[in-house]
């Protein structure tokens, strides 16, 4: 294939996934970060309004979920209904603080995967445990629809405080 | 800008990224979910032989990696040396054994996000406490490097039994 054929064929694949979302080619390293930061700043909001109209609007209709206890959520329906689920049950009036947005990957299409550590406060499980404050360490793949980007996928890890002195790289808390 | 622009644009944005990726146009579902499968598989192998050279060949350079306890390793060079270290001192002859790849939603350029359900063996971790038998959810972000795909981010959940009846959607252990 010669590098027309070539590029016909990258913009033939990058045009078949555009479908709904309207991607508005490159985007620079502090527009992408301006950008994260928006959805960040949003689902921050969100959480600590109990607002799940304005958390449903920062997903990707195809989102994907893994809570933090392992379970997986796919599709918006889905996803959605867990969340309000969970905050009629234990997160409403459950703060939740940005402490970093410790790492920005681009992929293609203006896309990212970023990496997010959260402080969040104390909340009793639906099955009774009192979980204390603690801290959360959420990798978000972010895709473009338009000028913003959307949640494709969420994995949340509790960041276990005792195992953090055992960590072959950094040797210390975070 | 008119549709030439778009095109132009948009391969341009492509082929930026690109760079050392070699991409290969798009790809089919059956085709990504055998390339999914030839990355797990790898995993498992390179896994459950201690290879840590084998996994480390998984990797896209720039990958991430979140553990299960919450440690977020940034770089193939820190990502190898804490899988190295963790072999050393705990996994060396735990095994893993694939249960489901739960999921495989594709993203731009060829790539795609999967998520991995994992049975894993007992051990002892560092802090010396005792972890039973589990399983674990993983997501994995996949990027093309020519015919195979390489993880680009890997974040890992443990699926805490006790909390499985609680789950909004699904409401039973998986």
């Amino acid at each position: 294939m010669d590098r027309r054929g070539v590029v016909k064929a990258m913009a033939g694949a990058t045009l078949g996934l555009a479908g709904a979302n309207a991607r508005s080619g490159p985007v620079n390293a502090a527009e992408q970060e301006k950008r994260v930061r928006a959805v960040v700043d949003g689902y921050q909001t969100a959480w600590n309004a109990s607002d799940m109209d304005a958390m449903r609007a920062l997903y990707d209709t195809r989102v994907h979920w893994v809570n933090i206890v392992g379970m997986h959520w796919q599709g918006i329906a889905d996803v959605d209904r867990a969340h309000r689920a969970y905050f009629d049950q234990m997160f409403r009036g459950v703060p939740i603080t940005l402490e970093a947005i410790e790492s920005i990957v681009p992929i293609g299409d203006g896309g990212s995967i970023a990496v997010i550590r959260w402080a969040v406060g104390a909340y009793r499980t639906p099955g009774g445990h009192m979980s204390p404050p603690g801290r959360n360490r959420m990798s978000l793949v972010l895709m473009p629809h338009g000028d913003e980007l959307r949640i494709l996928h969420g994995a949340n890890v509790e960041i276990v405080a005792a195992a953090q002195a055992f960590d072959p790289i950094t040797r210390k808390g975070d």
